[in-house]
């Protein structure tokens, strides 16, 4: 056996087998011997995945937001209800309130397990140990950007760092994930090298995150192609973490599951430095078409618009009326040739069942490009009696007055009781 | 040569380059007697497309829209100065006064070509012709469940009336295009027959669309995967619609550019049925990362803001606290560790230069998560003169109080000059 590049990995799978019980993925049982990784450690993770809540975390990042205890608490105990896996919290060495609210939370004996994130620096990762979290995810900016521009470490001494921190961690026993915080842009050998190192070292997860993308910018395709290079070349979890700046964080999310990501970070509405990070709504919306019976079986959907309005309320913002699932047009119909064949069945133009998350679907009447079938829809609904040429009439005369101004559905609904009670008096079968 | 499949595709290469002047793709020059597609018709468009702005249609679909003659007449005019490449209507059949807007805007003399969207019958088309518009999207639903439930016309019948009515459009000398309005869910087969014939007449472009995704829900990757083959079976445009029930609309708009769609429907904010298709600024900003060239030489970004709220003002509704680019938030910078960097070198934590659409990039220094770097940063745009140590001071100071109550911008500037009036005093410098 050859002690080159692939001697590293072997030593490096029974390392991680041993120590840190993490889920046996194909990954791990491939042979040790076969230098071919491409198609035994193929795995997509789309039926199989775990959130890491950051709401509490990049979610405070967010311009507006501001939470005191109480709503921390309250957040933390929402997100439990609802069933994310993990919810992270801010790092306990930002501020003394910061430490005392995640000792806080920790303590409220929740079933998601806590995690903190915190630099990778020995100071930090005491901070994090002595306020109880299950976890520690541990974050190093390792992209030559960063490198220059903000912590000026070379990777050797990255490197050195990370283990030591590592090693401390698993000595109190807490989980650890290691991740850098400018994935797209590093120099793609020296992050391979160094999340070898660090999952060697027994780490749960290692992370990456196009905080700021490549200069490309992160792409599904992008996504994909790294997420798959880095778990033929890890044995443990991978967490993966996307920003929203130009709209593409639930699908590039999505692409990581596909190559084999194990963990997606979310926020409540998205909520994050500048526009955000994956939402964890539209990341519900997304996964419940992908893998409807997981999704379903797992996370308690009907409690999301709840969850999201105590977000939305504690950092003042409105739920964006395009908001996946929540915003208030998601299940709205209105053209006429739509309606029609919703009304039939609702498959034909819904891939999300609204009852699934508690809502409802409504078909607008009120407008201009409304259909008869619509129209009678609403007429059965208000127990109305009409032929079908009773129906195509009122449907042009709403139409006309919808092209001089908007109306109302209960504009709408008084067009169709006189037009009915015209027709009844008209045909004199009262 | 052979009289089988094969045959159709070279008759139509020819038709195609003959008569429609559509630009020539490199699929349009490979050889003839080639029985292999796949390497010669690839071909990626990130760098070279163009726009289908459909707020005027997609964006009337909205549960809040109702435009008149004078608001779309403004937003036709604003879309034209913005560069989009063409400007899609209502259909004339819809209402009395769809038709006379159709007719009004092409009457504008814009730059843009003006379309307008019917259903795929010989009535439609005679109304879409007689209001001026330069081209004709048709439309028609092509899957099982559109089939059984809308209406229930067979694929031969469906290619039948197509190649009828669009012979006739092409006979008024107006553009073509040829849309099945459920691409993912349609049979292979049958869609690509359908697509195939029609391009055979001479369409200038087919569409495809997710308007409802197939059971599976349209991922990127499939979007990639239809689109490519598409892609080796007509020779004429490709369109794509993406609706963003999941989220995915931007993500899936980039990934058919990928596989060689040419054109990009989009609508300002996004609007549409439900909670709408692919946004136009959500979409510059991911083209502005992909292809910033083009995109900057051709679209004037700085316009996008004005365009937006002038949507957003017509259809009563906020423009989304986390829209990429013009969200109030999508450059402010908090967290301590970015805005460090940040500070040093702006491509650090921003991939977008907001800049480019006229727009500034804000540090928040009024939190608890700040670093003393970013307030080092607003001491000296304040003017005031502090050594490191008392910037670490006073930061310390912020951070405590950030701790107890939110923070206004105001109050830390108060903070900072107290501090600084203090130290001077203190220092006897003064």
């Amino acid at each position: 056996m050859c002690g080159g590049c692939n001697g590293g990995a072997e030593a490096n799978g029974s390392a991680t087998n041993g120590t840190n019980g993490s889920v046996q993925h194909p990954v791990q049982n491939r042979s040790a011997s076969s230098p071919y990784q491409s198609v035994g450690d193929y795995l997509s993770n789309v039926g199989k995945f775990k959130i890491i809540e950051s709401t509490l975390r990049e979610g405070e990042q967010f311009a507006n937001a501001f939470f005191d205890t109480e709503t921390k608490v309250k957040i933390a105990k929402a997100l439990d209800s609802f069933g994310v896996d993990f919810i992270e919290l801010t790092s306990p060495v930002a501020s003394e309130q910061s430490f005392k609210d995640c000792k806080t939370i920790c303590g409220l004996g929740l079933k998601a397990k806590i995690l903190t994130h915190v630099r990778c620096n020995m100071e930090d990762a005491k901070a994090a140990v002595a306020t109880g979290v299950d976890g520690v995810d541990l974050v190093i900016g390792t992209s030559s950007f960063l490198r220059e521009f903000s912590h000026g470490k070379s990777m050797a001494y990255i490197q050195k760092t990370a283990i030591e921190v590592i090693e401390y961690l698993k000595g109190e026993g807490v989980q650890v994930r290691f991740s850098s915080e400018d994935s797209f842009r590093s120099d793609l050998v020296d992050l391979l090298s160094l999340y070898k190192a660090v999952d060697t070292a027994g780490v749960q997860r290692v992370g990456i995150a196009d905080t700021v993308f490549n200069s490309g910018g992160a792409t599904p395709r992008m996504v994909y192609d790294l997420v798959r290079t880095l778990r033929g070349v890890v044995h443990c979890d991978i967490e993966t973490h996307f920003h929203d700046d130009t709209g593409c964080a639930v699908a590039n999310a999505h692409a990581a599951l596909e190559a084999g990501a194990t963990h997606i970070d979310t926020s409540v509405l998205g909520i994050g430095e500048r526009n955000g990070i994956t939402p964890l709504g539209a990341f519900m919306a997304r996964m419940v078409v992908t893998s409807p019976d997981y999704v379903k079986s797992k996370y308690n959907l009907k409690e999301l618009k709840a969850l999201e309005t105590l977000v939305a309320d504690a950092v003042q913002i409105n739920i964006p009326f395009n908001n996946p699932v929540t915003g208030f047009c998601a299940f709205t119909h209105k053209a006429g040739i739509h309606a029609k064949a919703i009304l039939n069945n609702p498959s034909t133009y819904e891939i999300i069942n609204p009852e699934d998350f508690g809502l409802n679907r409504y078909v607008s009447i009120s407008s201009r490009i409304t259909g008869w079938n619509a129209v009678k829809s609403r007429v059965d609904q208000l127990g109305l009696k009409m032929s079908d040429e009773q129906v195509k009439e009122v449907t042009a005369k709403i139409k006309q007055l919808a092209d001089i101004r908007p109306l109302a559905i209960d504009d709408t609904d008084s067009i169709l009781r006189s037009f009915h009670a015209e027709q009844v008096e008209g045909s004199g079968t009262y």
